[in-house]
């Protein structure tokens, strides 16, 4: 199923989600020419996935746009910020099939942009009036960042246990989907079961959602994906396919040589990184990944059934499946 | 006169504010000890003039420590996060006498760990359970961002005015004054006019810091500065000490030869900024400066009377002219 279907009963909001995209990049024509280069770049395109989340959960109660569409616009300037950051750390070059702020601007402007998007990101999410809901989106900034600080501080480091994963992955991609949904019920007067309900689906959705993109990261194609493959171990990132690899392969495997300091020089990175996703794609690994995924996916929409039936409702179970079943 | 003097009836409330910060600190020990290490490191020192005048603009009228102290934390937390990544992005390895998080765990590092910061920054400020307070802190975020993109885009560009200066540090600097002093004054149930006048205060203070911050990068001493003079012109950023040399010197001046491209090799462009620190000294532009300093602080004081007549009025006058006299 595309996901154009899937969004079919938030269409008209998604496109006002990026209306105010545009003006945002508009306000800075005259005033600003360089930062309006900047974000004419950046803020464009993309699944727009967390503020779909966000508007699809808050159509089963009192649904009100005037608060819902700051937040889904929040959402998605604070997942443009922080890609920003990454791709600056990591020194991406590619995107989204674009080039990166960093390569074209340089770090230090990549940087500053994603501290204005992330100010930006906050302004919406105070537009909705509503405190308990802007708590929930700073509350996800420390946590989407304490995740990227986890990541960072566990580069090439092999002794990471599949527990430290999903606690990584839960603040660096989960928390701002469960921020999505769950603010997406609060601003809809959802009472606190059904708020738990979509939390929870939110945070489910997106642990499977970032095990697929750590799959896609070996399986996929550099052309499907908009960004080059095997970037994790480049990094030093452990994710689950390699933590698999290790375990399957745990005498000589092009992990650990990639990983252990000295047991490779920049000629034979490349070929270590080759290796592994070779091994990945013609093992059983991808497919144990995403039976994984799977079954965060199965628990995401569980008790979905708690909720009001609605096409929104149907629009969640078939997101779920979209996540896992994804090729880009 | 002594800071610690200007800040003594708010000094209990300080101390609960560092005391806020050790407990930042002290969260991360068992769970992230590497975070805990690099929050042990940062959240230390430094003058806490944003808290001080936050608590100061918020004992004029229905005191209320409840929502001031999240508040005054908040500001701090901000601060602290925006030097995180301004060493990262000048490569500076000294600050307030200590090495830099940059310096010591890499620019990858400073990056997360600033944006660590910017969110806890955000939660304790939503600890106010005020939209309006908070809606003024993501503003000021966004305006500090904007006035460093400002500064970034203008590196090692001659044609700057004057009014550029100031539109940039009042987005760089002045927006976290004026947020300070706003937002206490709104904290504490502060008529709209008495919030305008502590508002215009602290921007009038701001820009009057900055500017003797920007005089102080060269007539100061490193051992007192605790980092080293001159970097505002290594990083090729045009101050109004530089811009009155210019228009002193339009003739022939280190200033222009370091930011013309082409006339200087990395072997003399210390010679330059040696050079330019001696003219500035050695002339009538530092007294100039220092004047348009003083000018700002008589504005920032010069509504004051319409307050209620207290002692933290009398300390806002006497901070003023501790900000313009300071020699660090």
């Amino acid at each position: 199923m595309e996901l154009s279907t899937i969004y079919k009963s938030v269409h008209d909001e998604l496109s006002e989600v990026e209306n105010q995209f545009k003006l945002i990049v508009e306000s800075q024509h005259n005033t600003f020419p360089d930062l309006y280069e900047m974000l004419s770049h950046i803020l464009i395109g993309g699944k727009i996935m967390r503020p779909a989340l966000n508007l699809l959960a808050g159509k089963f109660y009192n649904y009100n746009p005037a608060k819902l569409l700051p937040m889904a616009t929040a959402s998605e300037l604070l997942h443009i910020a922080t890609l920003i950051h990454d791709d600056a750390i990591d020194k991406s070059d590619v995107r989204r099939w674009r080039q990166t702020i960093n390569k074209i601007w340089g770090e230090d402007k990549a940087i500053l942009l994603g501290d204005y998007l992330f100010a930006k990101a906050g302004e919406f999410s105070t537009a909705t009036d509503n405190v308990r809901a802007v708590k929930l989106f700073t509350q996800t900034l420390a946590a989407i960042s304490q995740g990227e600080l986890r990541q960072s501080f566990d580069a090439f480091n092999l002794k990471q246990t599949r527990e430290d994963y999903i606690q990584r992955i839960s603040g660096k991609t989960a928390a701002l989907f469960s921020m999505a949904t769950e603010t997406g019920a609060i601003l809809s007067d959802a009472p606190e079961e059904s708020i738990e309900i979509l939390g929870e689906y939110g945070y489910n959705l997106g642990i499977a959602f970032q095990i697929v993109d750590d799959i896609l990261d070996f399986t996929g194609s550099e052309e499907e994906m908009g960004k080059p493959i095997g970037s994790d171990l480049a990094q030093g990132t452990l994710t689950l396919p390699s933590m698999l690899l290790l375990e399957h392969y745990p005498e000589d495997n092009p992990v650990q040589s990639l990983f252990e300091p000295g047991l490779w020089k920049m000629g034979n990175k490349q070929e270590h990184i080759k290796q592994a996703i070779e091994l990945i794609r013609n093992s059983s690994i991808a497919q144990e990944c995403q039976s994984i995924a799977s079954d965060y996916c199965a628990r995401a929409y569980r008790n979905l059934d708690r909720l009001p039936d609605n096409s929104n409702r149907q629009a969640l179970v078939e997101l779920a499946h979209y996540v896992t079943d994804r090729t880009r």
